[in-house]
């Protein structure tokens, strides 16, 4: 599924990869030092670049067939000019029970898109499946943007290039390589109707990315994963998924649907984005930690 | 599923977690303070106890339909009383297609032991599914024992009791709160019969935990999970599944066929398990990291 044009794009990613790096110092290396505008003096015993943590937080909501669905079991979905009809939103089979043979064995299935998850390249464009993400881009510095006041107010609100402006002025540029997260507080709407906001036609309404401040991380800053606490990178602002498909489609990757951004800082930790490795994944279920 | 017994068994693990942690020190924290003999003069400007790392190593196979399976596809298991019919090791079928409506989407199935993957307790017991293991618990020091030497002359060799001493004898106790990983080599013969080494009698030979090891490792240690490059925990040496039953059964858990482990070191690494937080799995394919 290469074209020539995914493959500038690779060429392009990993060109800018290896200027960042630079020698032979590595990616999360790199990416400790691309934290501040100046590099801290170095008074501690460990390699110079490295990451420290002391504490994990799981980023991650449990999976389970009654969790909300962008698409609604059993009713159809239109997509192009096909229509879908989604299953469960997961499926846990117990094939094999303790009580009887003393063992406990699932049948797990699901649509790739559910619960906390990551979307791949490929989701939105002809790039690299999860198989292909290199290891390195998975264990990031984290920028996390409170957007929970404009949130609760409008359940439509966009992160948008003012509230990057507006975040950097307190914290510096992005770090480099960095996962930037949006906090709008639905996370804490999870089991109630508001984590949809349906509207009078029965469409989502969600907090989301502002195309501007797509565009700005992609071109102005090197930030290779986006992640939001809602259902989608975008919302009824871009009904055509402008976001997914600049960001997606830009050979870069992002989390939905992730969890407990209230209990990481706005800068300083490092996310993990343990995506299983599935061969063709178009992004999946996974588990999203964050270290303090 | 708990019983009196596995409450009992869960109690006493939070009380020994409790007591190695102390007060309000951190699990990750503890490792580290725990990974040598005496504490090392802090010279450094992180918090006391940090994990500090500058690279990451991937741990996973890629999984897909071709990948060794225990169950033969389509071919009937026995199990206590009962047969069963495993299903392809994995599959991925495109419900959407991005060259027809411009978004890929896989619906995904699995038996749930396949691929690199997390063995949880309720898998051999009825102790904790994969939702209930404490997020701290998926963050832990690596060490690994390589036999690697035995195992190439013999698919049934096992990790002894006597390994664990010689390892320790150079690298010191293992560490509190480790994963304890077997490096028998076998990650390097996936794409080969060797992997199976099915004997004459069509049964898998490969190398595994001897009991005695894991009884030190339960009693003598505070080692929260195993790890092998193998298929499995137990061999034809334990055929009745001692290691799975003593050590599941004990609310402890471990990772199966696990890869890389040759870019690891001895000591000193830090595991990261990406388990997806699927409501009720008893294990299931993941992405597990080294950050070295």
């Amino acid at each position: 599924m290469c074209t020539p044009n995914v493959i500038e794009k690779v060429r392009k990613r990993i060109s800018r990869r290896n200027l960042i790096k630079g020698g032979a110092a590595s990616a999360a290396g790199i990416f400790a030092s691309g934290c501040g505008s100046e590099p801290k003096a170095k008074l501690n015993n460990t390699p110079p670049d490295s990451v420290s943590f002391n504490r994990v937080v799981d980023l991650t909501h449990t999976l389970h067939p009654e969790f909300p669905a962008w698409f609604v079991p059993g009713v159809e979905h239109k997509g192009g000019t096909k229509t879908f009809l989604p299953p469960a939103i997961v499926e846990v089979e117990r094939v094999m029970k303790f009580e009887e043979i003393r063992v406990n064995l699932n049948k797990v299935s699901y649509w790739e898109h559910v619960g906390t998850h990551m979307d791949a390249p490929s989701h939105f464009s002809e790039g690299s499946t999860v198989d292909k993400i290199p290891v390195e881009d998975l264990v990031l510095p984290l920028a996390v943007i409170d957007i929970k006041a404009k949130a609760e107010r409008d359940p439509l609100a966009l992160l948008t290039l003012e509230d990057i402006k507006n975040w950097e002025k307190k914290n510096g540029p992005i770090p480099e390589r960095a996962c930037l997260a949006m906090n709008s507080g639905w996370a804490n709407h999870v089991k109630t109707p508001k984590f949809k906001s349906l509207n009078s036609e029965g469409k989502h309404q969600q907090p989301a990315f502002h195309i501007d401040a797509i565009e700005f991380i992609k071109e102005e800053r090197n930030v290779v994963s986006i992640a939001v606490d809602t259902f989608s990178f975008d919302n009824l602002h871009s009904p055509e998924s402008d976001v997914h498909y600049s960001w997606l489609g830009d050979e870069r990757w992002g989390i939905e649907i992730v969890n407990n951004l209230d209990e990481v800082p706005a800068l300083g930790a490092t996310v993990v984005v343990g995506q299983p490795k599935i061969q063709g994944g178009s992004g999946g279920p996974n588990r999203v930690m964050a270290l303090i």
